[in-house]
């Protein structure tokens, strides 16, 4: 069967599941809990800083020196919403995630609303991630210029297939690299910072180039048109955020006393990132890098365009080439690290994903099959659905770091305001509760610090909207919609089938069906159906019928001569079939007998074979299950399959024993 | 459900099926059983010259005044066919094909050789013919030029549709167009000849150019690579050949007498091809068509290449702008007139394939459940096979017809050979029981006409093998061969499966489970769960046990509450699940059962929700399916699915009804 084969694959692929009380076991220390949930955040520092420059450089290089204004202004945010996501964690220390925050105290609405948001970023979190890793490689190794699309769909793909096989424990491969991330961004900055007090700071290689300003931007950046490019600059430097909210997702795999660890994690996290933002953005000006979306009709050397075949770097790149030297070590160390953390970036919405689906599965809203956290079934398929959007992402965008943040962050900045709000609810309704002095003013306290975090961030996502929408936001949004409508859809048929299905007055657990009437098909006379004889037998039937349809009547003489040889106390009943046809005629069969004794309960029995490949499933009981799909629109009838395990089957069930 | 869309569509498309006591009124009169049963045959002739000639011109101009000799020996051939197969006719008149007769006089070996050989031969003629009917397609209309093979594509698919709709009763329509093919065709010669004798017949738009030799070819057709040469035009040209055997398939549709009827008709199917063949050769040679694989390479005007774009037509498109005039009415009659039959001959097959695939499903060749002809199962799945292979080869050889010629006839002589070998072997069989001379005289002769037949087919084949081989033949016996492979490998494992199912000794019909011991899945307490318990407790198992797996502990305790609420009298069993997976606590639970009493038949009782979109069955069910695959490998294990038809399923189960 196919089942038999995909299930070996997944066994070797996937491993097996975890028990629940092993949980327990991975309960982290602050300095290895940040690394696992400070990569997401950081990580965007490899691409904020140039979505920054290089839309500031649309209104010419003067425009550019701005950059430390927009730079400042995204900090503010970053270390507003970390102080508001402190109050979440104190407040939820089970873990609230945004989509469980908004749905508690906003309604399914919102709740369904973050989780939409929540499941399209991810899937933006991993085509970002990847698409600069990308990049980042290609930096190193100029000769895979071009091909970054190619390397971040084997990236994904990698990275799904070693999801899929499992990597929960590998908390501590994340911790080294982070901290050699963050080592060498710090390290690099102060080096920088070094050199430029004793006036050794050389150019970027791009320091040269003039910029020509877009149409429009002749002037620099004034009027309406400049303060929308200057919004826009902030909305793509707000990428640095993304990825903030995950500690607070955490907060149950801490060690003890979980909230305050997770509320120094997040303040370290936004401390470093606000660091490593401002050192970078320091650098780039100080040495000039200049970052346009086009370099060849936006730069000018000399007043003439750029030789053909000028490949752009981004700004950590281009630093660490002017403080360290181009080809030095310490260049490959900071760009190795950079892309590195990028794939971590990735892998965080590899484990994010999946646990959100569970919740959401939990919820109804997705199929319930998938809600238990602890199977791998659930795991598995939402590891495969985020590869195959982060894929698409990756293929229609040409793995284009500027086009795809264009879709980002909305959905990121959509959580963070529902969640925001959701938490001034939050505080609201437990300081009716709250009695204690001591203890009201700290929500009190709370509940402002989550207001000015839901005032900012639904400004930011007002300034998203405006300055995105056109640019690709207007995508990552449809896809929310579609997600939201496929979610909602499922969760209102599950309850209307639990409306339909609830125990009412009428369903008496004690009414039994007057009497049980048995039918045994019959094709050739083997032993399935001795043995299927035998249990409707053993079934103790108030009648039992076997039948068989005559389609060929050489076969079915035959198959009458070894009924009667073995004598069996059953009489054989030949159906016939004048378009020499098997369903109908037993169809029709039953629903007659069904007429005349419309309380009777019937019970078909069908012999079936077990077997062990996905061929012979093909060439065995195609027929049988025709035959059980009509009979399960006929009310009144219950279908007992009897199997019998053909010898191919063994290897089969000891595949699935072992699973 | 997938199934129910399906079928609907399928409704739609196909119709309804036919029953067995309809086939009595389509017995035919021989004129309508020449057009139905000849288009194959009389459509080679569009483009077996065309092939004669372009070969034999890679040796020159002077080698295509030979291809009247080479016509001839296809006629030779062509007719000893026909005489062989008046035998075949007269000696199976329940409708002999090649493969029950060589199954029959040759065994088994043999006759699935020639059902590999004849279904490989099927997908070639749709191929060839197809190709062959877009090329004239593109004579009528020279825009469409260079667009064969979406022609024939478009043309494949509509045919299969309207194969899938079914078109049976349509012998009436083929009859018109193959008669006005007869006759245009008929006429253009006798006007041709008129033509001659009288000194006015012209020359072919291609007489005017001089053929380039093919390297080694400088002094015409001489030495080994001549006679090579010759046989492998000899090789092309026997296409005119395939489609001969289709009236032995078709005695049983005869009027009475069968036999004779059908023997009639057969010859003058010979007679009417071979005046056909000798007509347009004679023509082409009195017209001087000149056609050769490259027109651009191979043809010379004044000593210089063609200009660009000139487009080669076929003989007989050539040879009608000759005699009738580029763009008069006749000219677009006879190019009409052989596109269409051209289109009926791939229609043949379209007919044939399943045909002959019912006839294997019921050998066990093929899955059982497409052995009934009635059923329009085998018949769809037959279409859609057809179709699929003829696009494949359509589209990978661009709809080139002097490729895919290649390919074809190595099939067709195939079943020829072992046909007649088959034939031989039966009259001699005959032999020995007749005892009547002059029966014993007819046998002797019809003997003897199948042995030259067989002689002559057999050198034909090995003709074709020799020279088609490297050509593109292999791939044909490639397909022959690994269809060959997957049929006995069906045949083996049903044979194998027999054997292990037949009743011996040990299955006493009589020996009974000594207990039952019914186990009810519970998930939510709904009136599907309380339907599977009151059917449970219908069938009076000796012990009856409710489960539930404990998979969330709050979910758990409501269900456990709504069942004490309920007052049922059998208790709920709840299963610990420390991995919190559904399938693995049952499957234990039921395999410690198994353990515990292994002579008891355990029924597990499994409430199925029954749903009319194919989505909903995403959402629902899927852990039952589960949990009924691992059931299924468990020995004295009977699973008892009890429906629950929810509201949605009405409209799906009326759509089932109606089919």
């Amino acid at each position: 069967m196919v089942l038999t084969i995909l299930n070996a694959v997944k066994r070797v692929l996937v491993g097996r599941p975890f028990r629940n009380d092993r949980m327990a076991h991975t309960l982290l220390p602050k300095r290895i809990a940040l690394p696992i949930f400070a990569s997401d955040a950081l990580s965007s520092v490899a691409y904020a800083p140039d979505e920054i420059l290089l839309t500031l450089a649309l209104a010419g290089v003067s425009a550019v020196t701005i950059s430390p204004l927009v730079g400042l202004a995204v900090m503010v945010v970053l270390l507003t919403v970390v102080a508001s996501y402190r109050q979440n964690v104190h407040a939820y220390p089970s873990g609230g995630g945004d989509y469980e925050i908004a749905n508690e105290n906003l309604g399914k609405f919102a709740g369904l609303t973050v989780a939409s948001a929540l499941l399209v970023d991810y899937v933006l979190t991993v085509a970002v991630s990847m698409s600069s890793a990308a990049t980042y490689l290609t930096t190193a190794i100029p000769s895979l210029h071009g091909q970054q699309a190619m390397i971040a769909t084997i990236g994904v793909v990698v990275l799904a297939l070693v999801n899929l096989r499992g990597i929960k424990e590998a908390g501590s491969v994340f911790a080294v690299p982070t901290y050699i991330f963050m080592a060498s961004i710090l390290g690099m900055t102060l080096v920088g910072i070094f050199q430029a007090v004793t006036g050794q700071l050389g150019q970027a290689p791009s320091a040269a180039f003039t910029i020509v300003p877009a149409p429009g931007f002749d002037e620099g950046l004034v009027g309406l048109a400049g303060a929308f490019l200057l919004l826009r600059a902030f909305s793509s430097g707000a990428a640095a955020l993304t990825g903030v909210e995950a500690i607070s997702n955490g907060v149950p795999n801490f060690q003890k006393p979980k909230s305050k660890n997770a509320a120094t994690t997040l303040l370290l996290l936004g401390i470093i990132a606000s660091a490593m933002l401002a050192g970078i953005i320091y650098l780039a000006n100080a040495t000039k890098v200049h970052i346009v979306l086009d370099p060849a009709t936006e730069f000018l050397l000399n007043g003439r365009p750029l030789p053909e075949g000028y490949i752009q770097n981004p700004a950590i790149s281009q630093i660490a080439q002017t403080i360290f030297g181009a080809g030095s070590i310490p260049f490959y160390i900071v760009v190795a690290a950079t892309g590195v953390i990028l794939v971590f970036a990735s892998n965080t919405a590899f484990n994010g994903f999946p646990v959100l689906g569970s919740i959401l599965a939990q919820d109804g809203y997705l199929p319930r099959q998938l809600r238990t956290r602890g199977d791998r079934l659930a795991f598995s398929n939402g590891v495969l659905a985020l590869a195959a959007g982060a894929l698409v992402l990756i293929l229609s965008f040409n793995a284009d770091v500027t086009k795809l943040i264009q879709l980002y962050i909305v959905g990121v900045f959509i959580s963070f305001t529902a969640s925001q709000l959701g938490m001034v609810r939050h505080w609201g309704r437990e300081l009716k509760l709250a009695k204690d002095k001591a203890v009201r003013r700290r929500m009190i306290k709370s509940r402002t610090i989550n207001m000015i975090g839901f005032g900012m961030t639904a400004l930011v996502l007002v300034i998203v909207l405006i300055t995105k929408f056109e640019q690709g936001a207007w995508i990552a949004l449809l896809a929310m919609f579609v997600l939201f409508l496929i979610m909602w859809s499922i969760r209102a048929h599950y309850d209307n089938v639990a409306k339909e299905l609830a125990v009412d007055e009428d369903s008496s657990p004690r009414a039994l069906p007057t009497r049980v009437h048995a039918v045994l098909l019959v094709s050739h006379v083997r032993k399935p159906v001795l043995r299927a004889l035998a249990y409707a037998r053993a079934s103790r039937p108030s009648r039992l019928d076997a039948i068989t349809v005559d389609i060929n009547a050489e076969e079915t003489a035959h198959t009458l001569a070894d009924w009667e040889k073995l004598e069996i106390p059953v009489p054989l009943t030949i159906l016939a079939s004048p378009y020499r046809e098997t369903v109908t005629p037993i169809m029709d069969y039953i629903k007659n007998m069904r007429r005349d004794s419309p309380r009777d309960l019937i019970v078909v029995y069908i012999p079936e074979y077990v077997v062990g490949k996905w061929w012979e499933q093909l060439v065995h009981n195609q027929t049988a299950l025709r035959i059980k799909t009509r009979l399960h629109f006929e009310p009144g009838v219950m279908v007992a399959s009897v199997p019998w395990q053909l010898k191919s089957s063994e290897e089969a069930k000891r595949l699935q024993d072992i699973q």
